[in-house]
């Protein structure tokens, strides 16, 4: 068998300690694992059984067994960690979103696009769900007809955890929009194979404080949104996050066009076309909590990783595993089975629609959703400074 | 036994027999009806063994046994049929909405306040409903805390029939909004205690023929509508109306606040406070399908009005009886028991936010709803010829 490449974590958190769990459970040994404090990388690296943990960047990235970074700590760090590794060599799988803001992930693609062979995935694992592949396949067929519209449902707890960190500052990458918003923008775009033009949004943070968060640094990051997408083929998205509802956890993704609609619930896939008189089940999610244990897969898991992004995950992971064990050298990877991943681009795109919706917010316009082409002047104040003085020059000497 | 006040009918639709069924299976005697040819006015006294019918609206309401009028027949006739039935001392009970727009709503107020001792309201049965009533209450006591956020989803089939009618066309009042959307903004201004200050929505026609109609007259009235309210205490509303899921049903109003949430799913209510692990059902609704077996209620009536709407009207018709028998004289009645109807005062409310949701919807920004209280000059170019002319003459003269 194919030894598989090492894999080197950036993360701490209960959401890449589930990651951690999955790459071991399918089999990737994680060689080394970064987290911001000693304490809490010796804490990490005991509990998952990791030989090497550190708070300096540059000794996972550089660690020689280390072949794959999977990038899952706070957004702020996500540019810098995955342009880093890609430039030296590695592998990339980096959490969503793509850094905090278009610039970061403008970055991100720069550094993916430099080094074409290395794997650069976004790790939007609902992609790879059945329901999703399928429903996309459909759509593709007709099923639906043309499609129209898609209107997206999320209701859930609270995202916040017991002490403040980077999910409480909406600056920072926290809220319902940038945590869920941008799985929902993901899966839309690729199952319809349409991308957002306009889009139209209303943040709401009713939750400022919390029982245990009521420090003099109050929670900003949006806990309703609402927002309106007009894609590129002229289908209408609309969709509502709701973090208001503790012990819940219900999705549903309903596209619906001119010959029936198709509607993912949870990891399920239902239909209906203008014929039949009742809806069908289409994919009714053979992976089942079974399967879970025999991976070891905790409730705690579960709890960060709701159904669907769990299974979602998870059937990524075993696909980049699938992508490696295809080629004989160890970083040798067949790129069709994970040609279905996001990638760098697609977080650019997601990012910019997240900033375009955020900015509506604020106008309370429509935004036009433009990906940025270049890097914009770092410093516009200095190079219209120079300017001016050459074109003084140009004019008065 | 009093003898209740007769009644007359305006209207013969599927929507206007399923109201008569009710009015008899209650005790209410229909004396008469109206509709717009001799056919379908013989054709609906014929099935439902109404003395009396009509082509002209006059003979209904002049007719010597009718003393409560029940409107149901298209928008455009409510406000002209309503004025002039209490300008000849009539009760009525008018089918939402308020006419077509804000001014015929205003004329129907103004009928309303001239004539304080006729009983005025329309026809908003989701009032009635247990789960809505005990949601009242519960918001009221502080179940949730402050109120802070309101979702709505309502979604359902098609609302088109068979044949082009007014509920195909948007001017004509037909439409998810008009039909569905009014019912969605009187119930949560009347739960919420608040009333909607500014609105932002956007109206879709998807679907602009069917296999039955596809005439030279295309279908202009929306069939997918999503809008957002701020309220006057600063709660933010959040609505989704979807008729693009035949053979569904399905419609929750949750409200969530700073101390739990309310819910209603059809006709039943649920709740979650801070202080519970999971949500508790509050009312089971008790009116059971054989209850309206034991009424004779048809499976077309069903159709017609979901069950929720359909335990709402015959629960504010039970009501109005009620408000008729607790007084001797056979026209007299109590305001107390139908204190909690909408009057056409909220129908003027409720028209004038529909229509700022479809002027938001052309303009693509946010409305302010104003209410009108005085009736606008009826020819505004005259007016202004005048007003120019006569300022000229002290000009030039």
């Amino acid at each position: 068998m194919k030894m598989l490449p090492g894999v080197g974590v950036f993360g701490y958190g209960s959401l890449a300690r589930a990651k951690i769990s999955i790459l071991q459970a399918v089999g990737f040994k994680v060689e080394a694992v970064w987290a911001p404090t000693m304490e809490l990388a010796k804490e990490i690296a005991a509990d998952l059984n990791i030989p090497y943990f550190t708070d300096q960047v540059d000794n996972v990235l550089l660690h020689q067994n280390v072949d794959l970074v999977c990038i899952s700590n706070p957004p702020i760090m996500h540019s810098q960690v995955a342009a880093k590794a890609l430039g030296i060599g590695k592998h990339v799988l980096c959490e969503k979103p793509a850094g905090l803001n278009e610039l970061d992930a403008f970055k991100m693609v720069n550094a993916a696009r430099y080094y074409p062979t290395l794997m650069s995935i976004m790790g939007h694992g609902l992609r790879f769900l059945p329901a999703f592949t399928k429903m996309k396949a459909l759509l593709a067929e007709g099923y639906v007809g043309s499609v129209q519209l898609c209107e997206i449902r999320v209701h859930c707890g609270s995202l916040l955890r017991e002490r403040y960190n980077w999910e409480c500052d909406e600056v920072m990458g926290g809220g319902v929009l940038s945590i869920l918003g941008c799985h929902m923008i993901d899966i839309i775009t690729y199952v319809m194979n349409q991308r957002a033009v306009k889009v139209y949004g209303t943040l709401k943070t009713l939750v400022t404080k919390t029982a245990k968060i009521h420090g003099i640094r109050s929670i900003t990051s949006d806990d309703f949104c609402t927002f309106q997408m007009e894609m590129s083929d002229g289908a209408f998205v609309a969709v509502t996050l709701n973090s208001h509802l503790p012990g819940v956890f219900s999705q549903e993704v309903l596209v619906v066009g001119t010959k029936g609609r198709l509607a993912v619930r949870e990891a399920d896939l239902y239909g209906q076309t203008s014929e039949m008189s009742k809806e069908e089940i289409i994919v009714a999610d053979s992976l089942l909590i079974s399967e879970q244990q025999r991976l070891g897969v905790s409730d705690a898991i579960l709890k960060e990783l709701p159904l669907p992004y769990f299974k979602g995950v998870l059937k990524l992971i075993c696909t980049l595993k699938d992508a490696f064990e295809r080629k004989e050298d160890k970083l040798s990877w067949d790129p069709e089975p994970i040609s279905m991943a996001a990638t760098f681009e697609d977080g650019l795109y997601i990012q910019t629609v997240l900033d375009a919706i955020r900015q509506s917010s604020q106008s309370r316009l429509w935004e036009k959703v433009a990906i940025m082409t270049e890097e914009p002047d770092p410093n516009p104040y200095l190079t219209s400074a120079a300017v001016n003085r050459s074109r003084h020059s140009i004019t008065f000497t």
